[in-house]
């Protein structure tokens, strides 16, 4: 099982790190994509289920995401079909030590997982018959956390409590914690197993604080697999910093000097923000379209071209007024409006029913990732919140922030340098 | 437009009813799954949208339901990634004529999301560029339905109210109604989107009264595409009616007598169960075994076999117990304990985040089909509330039993021969 489990991490770890086979499953042609599909099932199934599995079937519950790397999984690959966000906080006599023994026992199971091994002695059978389905397991670290370890020393200033904005209606309970744990995975009983074993392990040195549920649109429902919706119907990501440009790294990781234990880690802004559906519905097509910035349909900006085309926010109608008016959302967001900040925006929606008054009790469970907050989420969010006019349809209900350390290697733990350094 | 629609109902009424697109694809060998899929995207988005769409990420997105048929559909066909089961209550004042009217808005509403045309005047762009998923919108009329709109001579005696059962736990508030619709689809926006659009066609007529949100497995994540597994792991729907079944029909849906409303109709009783998972998961894998009655890893009985095999209810082991216990699930559940009773389970696994006791908000949202609930659900429930093993693990939160007409025919809408009868 183990030799198994390192063959496919070898394979896996010969691509570029963070490209997942999902990934390649959605721009590569049929022919390429069955031959992907095809290798992944014998890594991850055995022989015998590889013939029952129709190849076109295979590629949702095969497909993988290596959990060990330079950075954790969770941050550059797409955003999943499923999504658990869950914070603990530690245990009344939880220690340092209590702490690095549970995030040692999370780190293996969650590369079991990924890989799509079973973790030895869970015998919960709900992820059974199924493949790894590009699960992600991502650990971060909260502010409150390091005084409850003995670490305050090492709590970066990165940490600092996020400012107060006025678009703020936050619920405390459901905001910070100790420990956060983000899962993803494109099926809905693989992440429920994996949230279900983690929050098992962590009896007696964590509990639960607050946990939320998302999703994002199912791998194949749509021909667009590169750039999703929210539950306002605007595509939501165009601009997202891509892996591929330049400075990616630079804008999402936090670089290594001198042996930072955050070395390869990035910051997790997390929001539960509704969206109010009622208000927003009311508005006319063209006045959603002119508080995004954005067409609906195809996402091509108000200024012109298709949804690739650059913003141009100069450009002025013939009746003299901007193409993209001053509070668009997409204007006051842009890195050009918040001297060239930017975020990696991840984001799941979230539906949890019906308010008392009617409305949908649902938005976005944002996570944005940043090397740093302060040159990332901070300012945009100070922009957005004095001068964006999505900001009226929008309710901020909680808010983290977290220290997401790097990845580890196979035999290590995800924070094992702050823990242990 | 309703030229196109037309002609993809004419092609998939052409195949016998109920066997969907979807069913097909996870049967048919990768050609053939192809060949329907090009044909489903052809009609559902149009030739451009068939062109970027890699074959095998169209067919979740592409796959059809038809809406219109002799039953309505989301009984036979096996149970989508994602759910939403909600109940309406009609709001004061809101006579026969108003309710009437709401059942055409949303019976239209469903047949033009089920075969992937847009609703006129909807442009809210939730589900646009996906294709319709296997969508699926099913109706259902409650008990107190009748006595508010004039009807109560319409009544069938088969929603007399349920009986009490011990392990009932039942929050009246999130239990019964005046309507009841099912949602089912194989992505989480398609189906987000038929709920948003329901609800507002409702508005001045009916209010939501409760509202619950369901997944299954994603299409392609296992290998086994027919039997899933619920939340304590064991695979659930084994012995299910199956629509090839000789007396499918005559379990399942109301016979045509005298002209019947409720000919082509069935009867849908609806429990939110939750699992009491922490206390399951004390018991070893051989006790759980033995609560159902079957092999958690393959379904077998424990009487021997495969999944498939009959289960033999008498066969005694070596040191002389019964291979199946008395009070396994799967004995007392068993037709042959209930002089033939049998319904069709059709459910969506829950998972609303925790409790205050850090136990998980988590089970099934359990949907049973039968011609008549005192031949299903009634007699099985009162075995099971007595003798059944697994109950002690089990709390029924909530219950609903509804009248499902008959499906509609196009320009028809369902429960027309009850509101204009």
């Amino acid at each position: 099982m183990a030799e198994q489990a390192d063959q496919a991490e070898q394979s896996k770890r010969a691509d570029h790190h963070g490209i997942s086979r999902r990934r390649l499953l959605g721009t590569a042609g049929a022919a390429g994509a069955a031959g992907l599909v095809a290798g992944g099932a014998a890594g991850a199934f055995g022989a015998e289920a590889v013939r029952e599995t129709p190849a076109e079937l295979a590629g949702v519950g095969s497909a993988t995401v290596p959990f060990h790397g330079e950075h954790q999984a969770g941050i550059a690959e797409p955003a999943q079909a499923h999504g658990h966000l869950v914070a603990f906080d530690l245990a009344p006599g939880a220690d340092r030590k209590a702490a690095a023994a549970l995030l040692r026992r999370w780190s293996a199971t969650a590369a079991e997982l990924a890989a799509g091994t079973a973790p030895k002695g869970d015998d919960t059978g709900i992820a059974l018959d199924a493949g790894p389905s590009s699960l992600t397991v991502t650990f971060g670290f909260g502010r409150t956390f390091f005084d409850r370890t003995g670490l305050t020393a090492e709590r970066p200033a990165a940490l600092e409590p996020l400012p107060d904005f006025t678009a703020d209606a936050l619920d405390r309970k459901r905001s910070d914690g100790d420990l956060w744990v983000q899962i993803g995975a494109d099926d809905s009983f693989v992440a429920f197993h994996a949230l279900r074993l983690l929050q098992k392990q962590a009896a007696g040195t964590a509990r639960v604080r607050w946990q939320m549920n998302g999703f994002n649109r199912a791998p194949g429902a749509t021909a667009r697999p590169l750039t999703g919706r929210n539950l306002m119907g605007q595509m939501d990501g165009t601009n997202n910093p891509k892996p591929s440009d330049p400075d990616f790294a630079t804008r999402v990781f936090v670089p290594d000097r001198n042996g930072d234990w955050m070395a390869g880690g990035s910051y997790a802004v997390v929001r539960r923000i509704r969206m109010l559906l009622d208000s927003w519905d009311h508005l006319s097509l063209e006045r959603q379209e002119k508080v995004i910035g954005r067409r609906k349909s195809d996402g091509a900006p108000l200024s012109g071209g298709t949804e690739t085309t650059p913003v141009d926010l100069n450009k002025v109608e013939a009746n003299g007024s901007l193409a993209i008016a001053g509070d668009a959302h997409i204007r006051v967001a842009a890195p050009e409006s918040n001297r060239g900040a930017a975020m990696l925006r991840r984001a799941f929606s979230y539906h949890d029913g019906f308010l008392d008054d009617g409305a949908p009790d649902a938005g976005l469970l944002f996570v944005a990732w940043q090397a740093d907050p302060l040159k990332g989420f901070v300012p945009v969010q100070r922009k957005l919140d004095r001068g964006d006019g999505l900001s009226r349809f929008l309710r901020h209900e909680s808010s983290g922030l977290f220290a997401v350390p790097g990845g580890c290697a196979p035999g290590e733990y995800v924070g094992q340098r702050l823990l242990e350094g």
